[in-house]
């Protein structure tokens, strides 16, 4: 038996992305659960973590596939494998059309769904797929989007010819539902989100009524999909209800529940477990950035060897989570011990603290990134460890 | 004779970073002819680009050394062939110093320079030296810091008690010299801020004073080491300018000179020259993130195809540059045409624009990023361009 490599002892490189086996294993299970028993299919971003590892294990779980937003990333998850892709996201690009084409042609068993939100642009795919020759339709959502927001169409009036398109561009194309990203709506006022959102979903499904009503959906079920990380019980709630000719399926793609945070997600998981008043799903922050201490300058000033090259600070700076002694294996919970990020560098983490910290240089620290999407992708590997920290498995990311 | 893929051709897939080869050797050209001018050594630091091709570059115009800030970024220079790293920050971690031992031991000529702040750091290095067995003593400067700022000595009398922990760890160590970043001076006020790096740099001169007078330096020059991208003209005016007991070399850190920006840098270099009262260094940006237009939901709203995933934010978005006709290769300046980067998603940027903008949907939108090091970082590969647009080599990043 081959010793395992330990983080505590210093056998792997600091700073370390750590990711804890045990709360990820029960979140990927536990968010699954969830959608199972709301009767929904769980094709979650995995634009967040862009780490084929992760992707194997949810899909083993159960998702129905997995949702990407680019051609670069839909190539890495094809080339491990992902047999079922939700694109959120246009399809415009001539290389990624050709390369879409030719996955599809290449294998029989590869599900791809893509968005459209315009006729030129309808005609634009139509045109690029049919110099692609996949061999069969490429499958489109329309797009519905929000005043002011990002890709989508504003009016029902817009999306029924949008979907007049796609049926005119037929074979080519197939029309296989509506998509939406709630997440967009952002109004800081809780109440007025809430109701922003639900009048969003609203929207959504009539667009769904709209083009059910002109017959413009292909064979198969309807799929009506939305869901970023924050606002998917109203998601569930408002798209499970819709009532159109044929039977329909929700598609969530929520993706943060892998790993949570330690700020805005966990804050917003609250946020749904008052709003639904249930305590489900019960996920736990599995990620974990390992940081030694280079220096300390000054009596209440430590200086740690991560930085904004090491995690995301749009969500507000990682927490001071744990200390070791260098040399022990002995962990101290620095939660509530007074320290605060106090600036970041590209490299350094400038941490103030209280006197009496009791910390040297060559001790490890753990900080909580605030935001998993913006502390993967500052990592080419995460380590995945026991609640004692060996290294189990060490995991290539693709960004 | 193959074909080169071209940008504007879409044959290579967008999002795309661009650096355009005649701005960057002429930029690699002209900064490295300003430091020989000068007689100051260059040893950039490459964490910015983490390009092994554009290393490759700037050594072969006669760069010293690279500079480096994390064992993983020393460990993908080495693998690429680089000779001589600075190490600008203190060198703790026991996998660290396990792999820069190897490395010394491995290659007779790898040329190895770190720094260290405090006795307890010295003691801790000298004793994981000692176990790593390099063969030779580890280079080490002492790191002078600005208070409140970062790692560092913050007085001339803890300098001495670091140096003279190095001197007692012979012959494990040898005190190389004496360095300091200014960039962290950070007062608002240019006048102000020149003040505080004129100081900051005569306190690492008093250092190297302080060291010299006692004996400490090993045998061959003293290294006198600062330089960021932004007030360079001041470390070479301060440092050059130093008198000790035997000769010393200014060796220059800094490292944003190899495609500028449209930005940050860019207007530090407008100060550096109003400053200096000269135009040299004489650089221009030479990155682009290209780009297309996948919706046009509102009249004057775009929302291109790169988002947060693709450029840095963190000094000003990125501006708009060039646009061009799908299917065509017509460039046309967007630069004073009223765009406006709204505001970023992680894989789209939402674009304002005048009446009259002329883009749809499937065109191209050259972006120029407002800071190279959080635009480099987002990418696994930088395609060099010729002044057409054509590939003229695909390299790979490793962060």
């Amino acid at each position: 038996m081959t010793e395992k490599q330990n983080v505590l002892r210093e056998d792997v490189r600091l700073p370390a992305f750590v990711v804890r086996r045990s709360a990820l294993d029960r979140n990927i299970a536990d968010f699954q659960r969830f959608a199972d028993e709301r009767g929904v299919l769980l094709c979650p971003h995995a634009k967040t973590s862009m780490t084929p590892a992760l992707f194997g294990r949810q899909l083993a779980a159960g998702c129905w596939g997995l949702t990407f937003a680019s051609c670069a990333q839909l190539e890495v998850a094809r080339r491990h494998g992902v047999r079922r892709v939700f694109y959120a996201n246009e399809l415009v690009g001539a290389a990624d059309i050709r390369y879409v084409c030719g996955e599809l042609r290449r294998d029989p068993e590869f599900d791809f769904y893509c968005l459209a939100d315009s006729v030129p642009g309808v005609q634009l795919l139509a045109e690029r797929v049919a110099a692609g020759d996949p061999g069969r339709p490429v499958n489109v959502l329309i797009e519905g989007g929000l005043p002011g927001g990002r890709c989508g169409v504003r009016d029902v009036g817009a999306a029924v010819e949008v979907a007049e398109a796609v049926r005119a561009a037929g074979p080519r194309l197939a029309l296989a539902g509506v998509e939406g990203f709630e997440g967009l709506a952002r109004n800081p006022d809780p109440a007025r989100r809430e109701a922003d959102v639900r009048q969003f979903l609203g929207f959504l499904a009539r667009i769904a009524a709209a083009l059910d009503g002109r017959g413009l959906f292909g064979t198969g079920p309807v799929l009506l999909s939305a869901g970023g990380s924050a606002l998917y019980d109203l998601v569930i709630e408002e798209l499970t209800a819709v009532r159109l000719s044929r039977p329909h399926r929700v598609v969530l793609r929520s993706g943060c529940y892998v790993t949570l945070d330690w700020g805005l997600y966990a804050g917003l998981l609250d946020d749904l477990h008052r709003r639904s008043g249930s305590a489900e799903p019960t996920l736990e922050p599995a990620l974990e950035v390992w940081t030694q201490v280079l220096s300390v300058p000054e009596p209440g000033l430590i200086i740690l060897s991560a930085g904004r090259r090491d995690f995301g600070q749009d969500a507000g700076n990682p927490i001071a989570l744990t200390h070791v002694r260098h040399g022990s294996a002995g962990r101290r919970s620095l939660r509530g011990a007074g320290w605060r990020m106090a600036a970041a560098s590209d490299q350094h983490a400038h941490m103030t603290a209280p006197p009496g910290h009791g910390v040297q240089v060559g001790d490890l620290v753990a900080l909580g990134p605030s935001h998993p999407c913006t502390t993967f992708d500052k990592w080419r590997a995460v380590h995945l460890v026991d609640d004692d920290y060996n290294v189990v498995e060490t995991m290539p990311t693709y960004f």
